[in-house]
C-alpha cells in the first residue's frame, strides 16, 4: 500500500480496514462450509477483528486530533463505524454457530455466503475509488442490488427451517445466526449509502 | 389534492405518503382477519409500498435539488422515512404471515390492528394541518395515548402465546410477527414525535 | 443535595437521575434472587421509572427553556436520554420476568446482576464528578471492562439455555429477559461513551 501524506492517508486507512473485513468474510465462508472445523476458525477471526479495531481507532484518533480530512469528519466516524459495524456481526455469527454447537446450516446459507463474499469484494474495491469518485456508482448499485438478493434469500431460508423439519430449539438457534449474517448484509448497504453521501457531496 | 407550488408542495407530498400509508394499513387489517386470503392481499401490499416508495423518493428528491422547504431539510428526511418506516413494517408483517404459513393469530391481534388502523387515520389528518399547526397537539397525545394502548395489549399478547396453549415452534412465528405490528405502532409514534419537534420550531 | 445556581443545576439532576436509576437496578437484583417475590416489586420499579421521567422531563424543559447550560445542549438530551434507556430496560426484564412467569433464573444469572449494580454504582459516583472532569477515565474504563465481562457472562448463560437442559419455549423466556439484561448493560456502557465525549469536549 503506498503511503499517503496530508489527508490522502484516509483513503489508504479506508481501503486497509475494507481489505481487512474482507478477510473476515472469508474465514466466515470457511466457517459456513459443511465439514469446517469452526472452532479453529475462531481464534484466526479473532485476530481479524483486533486489526479492524486498530484501524478504526487510527482514523478516529487522526480525526480527533485535528488532521486535515478529505471529507466531512461525521462522515469518516460514520464510514469507519459502518465497515467495524459488519465485521462485527461477521464475528458474531462465527461465535454463535460455535456457541449453539451448530453442526450443520441449512444448505442455502451457500446463497447467503455468496452475497457477503460479493460484497465485501466491491466494498474492498471501491475504497480506493473514494479518492476520485470513479466509478462509485456501479459500487452502490451493485451492493443494493445484491442486498435485494440476499433477502430473498433470508425469506427462503425463514420458510425452510421454520417449514417443520426442526425442531423449535434447533430454529431458534439456526434462525439467531441467519438473522446476523443478513445484518451483515444490511451493514454492507449501510457502508455503500455512506460511501455514496459522500461522493454526492464532493 | 390541490396542487400547490413554491415550498408548500411538501404538505401535499406528506399528505400523499401519509394516505398511501393508511391505505396500507387497511391492506394489513384486511389480512389479519381471522378468514382472510392472505396471499391475494400481498400483491396489493406491495403496490402500495411501492408508491410509498415514489412518495419518498419524491421528497428526498425535491429537497436534494436545492427547493425551498417549509422547515428544516433534515425534519423533512425524518419525516419521510418514518412513514417510510411504517409502511415497511406493515409489509414485512403481512409477508411473514404468509411465509410462516400461519393460519390463525390469536383473537387478541384485533385490538392491535383497531390501534393501528386510528393511529393511520390520524396521521393521515395531521398531514395537512403541518401548514398552520393546528390542533397537532391534539394529535400527538392521542398518538401517544394509542401506544400506551397497544403496549398493554401487546404484553396481553405475550402472555397469552407463551402460557402453554401454542406449542413452541408457533409461539416463535406468533411472536415474530406481533413484533412487527407492535414495532409499526411505535414507528408511529416516532412520526407522531417527528412532527411535534416540527411544529414547535415553527 | 445541594442545590445549585445557574447551569450547575444540571449536574445534580444528572446525579439525581442516576441515583434513581441505582435504585431500579437494586430493585430488579431482588427481583432476579430465587425466592423474590416479583410481583410485589414491580410496583415498587414502576415508581422509580416514574420518578426517573420526572427527572428527564425536568432536564428536557430547562433546555428547551433556554437555560444556559454547561455543556452542549445535544449532549444533555443524549445523556439524559441514556440514563432513560437504562432504566426501561431494568422495568422491562422484571415485567417479563412475571409476564411468562418464569419461576427461577439460571443461577449464571447473578453474575449479570452483579455487573449491573457495580455499574450502577459508577455511573452514579461519576455524574457529580462531570462537574470538574475529575477521574472521569477510571469510570469509562471500569465500565467497558464490566461491559466486557457481562458479554462473557452472556454468552456462556446462551450456551448453556440451548445446552438441552431447557424446554424450547422455556429457552426462548430466558432468552428474551437474557437479552434485555445485556441490554442493560450495553446502555451503562453508551452512558460512559457519552460522559467520555463530554468530559474530552470540556
Amino acid at each position: 500500500m503506498r503511503l499517503s501524506s496530508g489527508d490522502s492517508i484516509f483513503y489508504d486507512l479506508f481501503t486497509a480496514a475494507a481489505l481487512n473485513l474482507r478477510d473476515g468474510v472469508r474465514v466466515l465462508s470457511e466457517a459456513l462450509a459443511p465439514d469446517a472445523d469452526r472452532a479453529a476458525l475462531v481464534p484466526r477471526l479473532k485476530d481479524i477483528e483486533h486489526a479492524g479495531d486498530e484501524h478504526t481507532h487510527d482514523i478516529v484518533r487522526r480525526v480527533n486530533s485535528g488532521a486535515k480530512t478529505p471529507f466531512h469528519r461525521d462522515d469518516i466516524y460514520r464510514l469507519a463505524g459502518g465497515i467495524d459495524d459488519v465485521l462485527d456481526d461477521v464475528e458474531a455469527a462465527l461465535d454463535l454457530m460455535v456457541l449453539y454447537r451448530i453442526k450443520e446450516m441449512p444448505t442455502g446459507i451457500a446463497a447467503v455466503v455468496d452475497v457477503l463474499d460479493r460484497a465485501a469484494d466491491l466494498t474492498a474495491e471501491a475504497m480506493p475509488r473514494l479518492r476520485t469518485a470513479n466509478e462509485l456508482t456501479k459500487y452502490w448499485i451493485e451492493i443494493n442490488r445484491l442486498e435485494n438478493e440476499a433477502d430473498q434469500t433470508y425469506r427462503r431460508l425463514l420458510a425452510h427451517i421454520f417449514s417443520g423439519e426442526y425442531d423449535a430449539l434447533t430454529v431458534h438457534k439456526l434462525k439467531d445466526v441467519i438473522e446476523i449474517l443478513e445484518s451483515a448484509v444490511d451493514g454492507f448497504e449501510r457502508v455503500a449509502n455512506i460511501v455514496e453521501q459522500i461522493a454526492l457531496k464532493q
